[in-house]
């Protein structure tokens, strides 16, 4: 492990870049990749290890690159109680603009030593009940006919799939699922359409074919066709590039039907929590997304769950060297352990 | 004390009435008192005891009886698990209509409990700093010169105090003040102000006297006058009797500037918690303010006022019998401390 600077009697920050090998090549409107770059991060106090991880599709800007270098220019042994979280991570935020991914690894690793030190899960922390997870769905990428009903087989033990559109064969996607499932669905079109009219005669022919909701149906820039959409569409429709953080939250009402909250973009566990309390007091829908991440960043992602509509948080499902041990899926639902912190172990 | 339903293996809940004994007679813009019913709450938990209250002054509607009524029909027993605060206190919300007062008893205690079973004061386990939280005021009660004078005397160690104004000696009550103090003095006008112009003649007089903000200037009800008094005051505009619970909180947006949270008006600290995030990040600003409360609640509202602009938790200072040590202030600061849980000892 790169160690960080060396600590006095404070936090003690190392990392190391770690590359996932995804099982399928993953496609989306964009792009297509076989790994995606992580750094997994450590936060040591009083003999006390949390773990945490930034994770870096490329196409987001960040890399283990960028976020190595923000991450050796904190100066985290200045704090000698992690207990001041909102003055830790209020340290890391302002210490340079972006790098949420590399803000995240370090907010997850906090959670994840300060539960440790309370002894106890963060979502028992928060209040929360176990029973109260959601459904989550399973990623269905952009592929050939064969190979996309390949991968649905695989997934007869979620509740619902996410499937991957914004290309030419959408219906040709939704019909060669509809030959062998009759799961509930949901779309993520990742800003794919263009025509807010074809887009929402496009909504009603999802509608008709089992789809519970939309995610970023068209470019975040129209924000006009955007809120059009939403005002006409007989399904919700949810913002994924529409909205990265806190102060985006204000643009999204009235645009979109809820907000898909992910730590990457967010910068963590800390600010999720006040999106989703944002989102719930303006009555807006919440899910909880994810990168392609280890069962680190997806088991804190899980910690606060039970807050959310929706879930997709099965990006450690589709690495084969996942490090960590951390939150199941139980029949599509997520399946909260009582491992202290972020609830993960070591492999 | 009057002992709830038998409890199983679950939260254990029982209560009883006890009435502060005021050092001074108290005078709002339209009543006096010199006692205020209370209501002491404790919820036991596997050999751990969490201590609660409700304050009830008559004008807000709540009584010992109406709250021993709410709290005999709670069937607590049936939570087993004391760690489903959501849970536990949705259910108390949804037991019947109003009832805040009582209501933020049960938070309160719910607090204390699992505070004391994670082994560390909320202020920690919510990640907040110790220094940070914000000067209080002192209150001066409407009352003839010499005793307001009197008062303000005893108040010296404060670095600010708030004087209930909104009768027709506002101006004369200030003078006096002015004589013997230099002290920056916050007003609290109760709704007393009936006409707009006049509000804000007497805001701009109020500015030149050292006051640095005004609470409640006018009827609540006077939506579009006190959203006309902000935006053209000199000083912040303050919601009080304008803002009970979460609900209440789009009702404040470009009416006022910022928001009075009390425990006894919104349930307690979990939704004071989430009003405070939504406070923030619509850019208002944030109070903590109290009833004459024992130690026991105003303690646990300085659990959270780190994250407030201003506090107004002098409570427990204005009785003559308070069954609890608490918080203490400290050069008109609030000082917290490491008790476990909301911050008490019993006396």
């Amino acid at each position: 492990m790169n160690k960080g600077k060396l600590p006095k009697s404070g936090l003690k920050l190392s990392f190391e870049p770690y590359n996932l090998q995804l099982k399928h090549v993953f496609t989306l409107a964009g792009s297509s990749r076989s790994t995606t770059p992580v750094l997994l991060t450590k936060l040591e106090f009083d003999g006390v290890t949390g773990y945490g991880e930034a994770s870096m599709p490329p196409y987001l800007g960040e890399s283990q690159k960028t976020a190595s270098k923000f991450l050796s220019n904190l100066k985290l042994w200045q704090f000698t109680d992690p207990f001041k979280m909102d003055e830790i991570l209020e340290y890391v935020d302002n210490s340079a603009l972006g790098n949420a991914a590399a803000k995240a690894s370090v907010d997850i690793a906090l959670h994840d030593l300060v539960g440790k030190i309370l002894g106890f899960p963060w979502f028992k922390i928060w209040g929360l009940s176990a029973e109260k997870t959601p459904v989550t769905s399973y990623t269905i990428g952009i592929d050939k006919s064969e190979i996309i009903k390949q991968k649905v087989k695989e997934a007869q033990d979620y509740k619902i799939l996410k499937v991957k559109l914004g290309r030419d064969n959408d219906k040709e996607i939704i019909q060669s699922i509809r030959e062998i499932s009759d799961l509930p669905l949901c779309v993520d079109v990742n800003q794919g359409w263009k025509d807010k009219k074809r887009a929402l005669e496009m909504i009603f022919w999802l509608k008709e074919n089992g789809i519970e909701y939309v995610e970023q149906p068209m470019p975040k820039e129209n924000i006009e066709d955007n809120a059009w959409l939403t005002s006409h569409s007989p399904l919700p429709v949810i913002a994924d590039e529409g909205i990265q953080r806190l102060v985006d939250f204000k643009n999204t009402v009235g645009v979109y039907s809820g907000i898909n909250i992910k730590l990457m973009k967010c910068t963590g566990l800390r600010e999720a929590h006040k999106m989703i309390n944002l989102a719930k007091a303006n009555n807006m829908k919440v899910m909880i997304g994810c990168m392609t991440e280890t069962s680190c960043a997806i088991s804190a992602a899980a910690q606060i769950s039970p807050l959310a509509d929706w879930a997709d948080l099965d990006g450690n499902l589709l690495i084969k060297n996942d490090p960590f041990s951390g939150i199941k899926i139980m029949d599509g639902k997520i399946l909260l352990n009582e491992y202290p912190g972020i609830g993960i172990k070591n492999l």
